[in-house]
């Protein structure tokens, strides 16, 4: 157990397979720390309670609580479904108040946010995003998810971003592999997801040779992906984190590939010379969730 | 001449066309107005200067002035080239100090953004984008450019957005045209801009029928950048400008066809039941960008 700085925060990464909850203030500082598979609502939440419940019986109050959670979610803090957990097709989720639950269990206000922004307000304050204004933080595993930070804020809007399903060019010729994605079949999330590597090789991305042309591939559809998000927002760095980016041959193609699509047109520095420190390995690894959900709450 | 405020701010919208500028506090207080064509950029600086120093000499000083230019621009307050023109292709204009130019030439700060943001600005303020917090405004016509507003304030970055770029699918069977644009052929822009109908079709946009399967087509490419645009951002309203969207059929296009792509993915009354008010034409016409160039002097 490190130092304590005598402020802490409670976390939880809300995850569709598990939940993450920790204590602490910083990954330096993290007091405790629990992970369970992610049950029915009424289980889990109450996992998640009994867990802080015990931790606040041994240190005391927490100075404030985040979550971070899996979607889609409602963030509009006007709505009267501020908190749940929509239209998920994961079984008995649908139309959950999970802040609600864990808020009124625990006696205490919760900020609340996506995953994927968590994990890029996370990186941003103690990982691969310290030091710039705008990042996109892309996670890479049975789905594909995106957050974005502008100003170092998350970014909301109608609902929220949902960067795996953006549309991109898909040669039938070169990949007739029609995609695995049950509402858009070929958007990104259809075409480069974990699951999609698997139906379309026939084995599961981590057996995959690093000479198979399945790199390759998924290279071209990240980086088509990527510079979709550059010309959107232009963002200072670009983070790249979850399961299929542990395989890290994929860094250098996908950014030859980012450069080789831009082809000259946005005429940066970070692009044209320093596309290593431009487009990036996530920095906090499994933690980024939970740790950006110590930011959220944190920074309300 | 609209009744006075009397607190006058200066527009500039820096077009790769034209210049407009003028002078006035909202769209029903404008007191004065001049547009002149492009030409090199020490005459056109010294233009928009003389109209300037001729109205303050009438009217006394303004309260702030506003650029919106088009770009590529350098909008890092940091950098030793803030405010030029940087890589555009337009002859004599690469490398120009126009913010510099103007500024010095006024002798007054100049508030300065890209011609788009301006217009997300001018539009949220008093046209189309009213009552939201976050937005997309894209000008479809010669090229296609896109602002986003998030939070209320302009979206800038490593650079600026460049929505126009965006990689989508392209039908080689449906369409073999290879697209107009000199970086990546068939981005967004290489395929929808009005230059790449006119070069499809042989014939320039308005001149085509309504019953022409140009403007299917041309719906297809642009619902599915909104679709990018909505997956990147979940803006709260799209607002759809410039001279190809005068073509008001593409409006029910687009919305059926944004609806069909995303397919019930973003779960949202605003695209379930009300596309009409969430996809929208641009309220403030031709004065977008000298409004947005006025709000921008007026949010400094």
């Amino acid at each position: 157990m490190a130092k304590s700085t005598g402020r802490f925060f409670g976390g939880i990464e809300g995850g569709g397979t598990k939940f993450i909850c920790a204590v602490g203030s910083s990954p330096d500082d993290l007091r405790a720390e629990a992970r369970f598979a992610t049950a029915g609502p009424e289980r889990t939440i109450q996992e998640t309670i009994a867990f802080f419940q015990e931790q606040i019986g041994q240190i005391g109050p927490l100075a404030g609580m985040g979550l971070a959670c899996f979607g889609p979610i409602d963030l509009n803090p006007e709505s009267p479904t501020y908190g749940f957990i929509t239209s998920t097709p994961k079984p008995g989720w649908a139309n959950v108040d999970i802040l609600g639950g864990i808020s009124r269990g625990l006696g205490m206000p919760v900020a609340f946010d996506t995953d994927v922004n968590g994990a890029a307000l996370g990186e941003w304050r103690w990982g691969a995003g310290q030091g710039v204004n705008s990042l996109i933080y892309l996670t890479v595993g049975t789905g594909i998810g995106g957050g974005a930070l502008v100003e170092g804020r998350p970014v909301h809007g109608l609902v929220h971003p949902e960067m795996g399903h953006m549309l991109i060019p898909h040669d039938r010729d070169v990949d007739p592999f029609p995609g695995v994605c049950p509402f858009h079949a070929d958007c990104l999330e259809g075409l480069a997801t974990g699951l999609a590597m698997e139906k379309r090789w026939g084995k599961r991305a981590e057996e995959l040779p690093l000479e198979h042309p399945a790199w390759e591939l998924e290279a071209e559809y990240l980086a088509a992906g990527l510079v979709n998000l550059i010309m959107a927002y232009s963002p200072e760095r670009i983070i790249l984190g979850g399961g299929v980016m542990q395989q890290v041959q994929l860094f250098p193609l996908i950014r030859e590939k980012v450069v080789s699509k831009l082809a000259g047109y946005v005429d940066s520095p970070a692009i044209r010379k320093e596309i290593d420190q431009y487009i990036v390995p996530a920095g906090l690894g499994k933690l980024a969730g939970v740790l950006g959900a110590i930011a959220l709450a944190d920074t309300r």
